[in-house]
């Protein structure tokens, strides 16, 4: 085709031109195909449009807000129905010192994980998913993982906004060792949960809490502020987050309430994880959230905590929770299981 | 700035609009900045303009090549000869069964190393590289690793396309594992180096030569088709290799020579994986074989391979070769002698 070979001989000089002295990166519009190199479930989550409003949405006062976070919440919470019922994982609220929680239970519990607990913290931008919406990512775990699970339905706002959530996990937290060895107990989340569990190890490290033995982050959303390389780079690839300057910025300020962004417990990135324990973490070539999974991969190493990284061809945001039903989705959760197995005491 | 402002809300309609049904992702040309997540020495290498003409050099015959080569290769010497003296590594060369080698020598070996011996194989897309160009990475290795380090200086095209490279790295192994113990050997290399020591632990296990005790794989080109998602997403934004659609298609074509570009020997992503060393891979968030190296790391470990995945904010492809002075770049070998270290008989 000479169009074909005429365009590209037009690309190729427009872009060495752009890219000809030391700066910024010039990329150029382009179509780009959905991979070949993953499961035909992941492919069709890969292909999937935007999610629209929810990415860019931009609620104007409390009450736009609470309409947001209840017509998204009822559309996950019926997702994660489906999926529990799929799965064979059943479900329990429960209050524990004042907070709302949920036991997950799967049909079988594996033999060596018998008198163990993983404790989950829900993701959704510190202001998504009450109640059973916050329960997708653990029901996959328990399914997946053969663990018995404890998820802590923590206050968010609006009326709740920082530090309400992070005190209701401190509390879960606090009970939960009172009546456990937590040597037995490992704790994981995804986005906002994934930060806030971090933003629980430093808590629970500065107030002399034990913590677990081990922690599985799943793409973490430790700095609220707008940092990292791809948060650029893949900027419109990631189909599920888009971009931060849509509502991801708008739930910081929400969330935050007026406090530094770059107070470690919000951000927890800038906080010390020494005495950390063993950490696997997850993401995806497409995550807006990758230069965030592996800036605290390397914090993490170099504060000499073992960290093992995971990174999967195609996925952006969370997309391993979000289709529960790929082979790579349930390989992140298994790998998590063997993580936690390899580490939590019997 | 309300330019600014409506400026955001014409990209916002108009990416919700190209991205509203499923099916390839659109993505809007843009200036990426230079992120301030790195090392400032880092940046520098992050801002550099593209590599002209090296990324899309299109010779048209042998000769071309050849000058194209020579001339590439003159340059890269000059910068190992530099590091060499900046980083006290020594060098002497070799000939090991009939084919070239280096061995380069730190100027303190670890005492934990004393006995043992890591081998390279060089990248450059099969082509490039000859001679002491060669041995720009070994002599991070040795330096920062305090590892004795016997390079290959295998043979290449345009006169010798494959398998004679593969051939000489086959003879230099079954020679080195004939006086040297197996337990105390690693083998490590990037980009098409990395491709090669893959393809060459398949040939060992086939041929029933031992494997090292570990492997050390940055970025590996171990696919020669355009085969990954980031060949795409990374494109344009990798400031090294910058697209499949230049040089490194090009010198796929010339490196097989009309053999199977699926090969398993060629591309070893295509070979089996089972029985290999422990091995610990390495990429960056910009780099075009990100994709290569995550699904590398995946397959690795579905075949109950111990595998250990770092990625760097920010770099593009084989960015800690050529920048060995970034802190960043130390510490990916550093990373790599303590994994060998944790692997290696004494």
């Amino acid at each position: 085709m000479p169009g074909a070979k005429l365009a590209w001989e037009q690309i190729e000089a427009t872009q060495n031109a752009a890219n000809k002295q030391a700066g910024p990166r010039l990329v150029p519009g382009r179509s780009i195909p959905v991979p070949n190199t993953v499961s035909p479930s992941l492919q069709t989550t890969i292909a999937a449009p935007y999610r629209v409003p929810a990415w860019d949405a931009n609620p104007k006062d409390a009450a736009d807000w609470k309409t947001l976070i209840r017509t998204l919440g009822d559309e996950t919470a019926a997702a994660t129905r489906e999926a529990q019922e799929k799965l064979g994982v059943s479900m329990e609220p429960t209050v524990i010192d004042g907070v709302k929680a949920f036991i997950l239970t799967p049909k079988v519990i594996a033999p060596e994980n018998r008198n163990r607990l993983l404790v989950n913290v829900h993701g959704g931008g510190f202001v998504y998913n009450p109640g059973v919406a916050g329960t997708q990512e653990p029901t996959s775990m328990a399914a997946y993982g053969g663990f018995k699970i404890l998820s802590i339905d923590y206050r968010m706002p609006p009326d709740h906004p920082y530090p309400a959530g992070l005190d209701d996990c401190l509390k879960v937290w606090r009970a939960t060792v009172e009546t456990n060895d937590p040597k037995k107990l490992g704790l994981f989340g995804s986005s906002a949960g994934a930060g806030m569990l971090l933003a629980m190890s430093l808590r629970a490290k500065e107030e002399g809490l034990p913590l677990p033995a081990a922690l599985a982050v799943g793409t973490p959303w430790v700095d609220l502020t707008e940092t990292g390389d791809t948060y650029r780079t893949n900027e419109w690839l990631d189909n599920i987050l888009v971009s931060y300057r849509g509502y991801l910025g708008r739930a910081a300020q929400l969330y935050a309430n007026g406090n530094d962004l770059k107070d470690p417990h919000v951000s927890p990135i800038y906080g010390d994880f020494h005495g950390f324990p063993p950490t696997v973490l997850t993401s995806g070539t497409r995550d807006l959230l990758l230069s965030l999974t592996v800036l605290t991969h390397r914090k993490l190493r170099r504060s000499n905590v073992e960290a093992e990284l995971n990174v999967f061809e195609g996925m952006s945001h969370i997309s391993f929770v979000l289709n529960p039903y790929a082979p790579e989705s349930r390989e992140v959760f298994t790998d998590w299981a063997r993580f936690f197995d390899k580490h939590l005491g019997h």
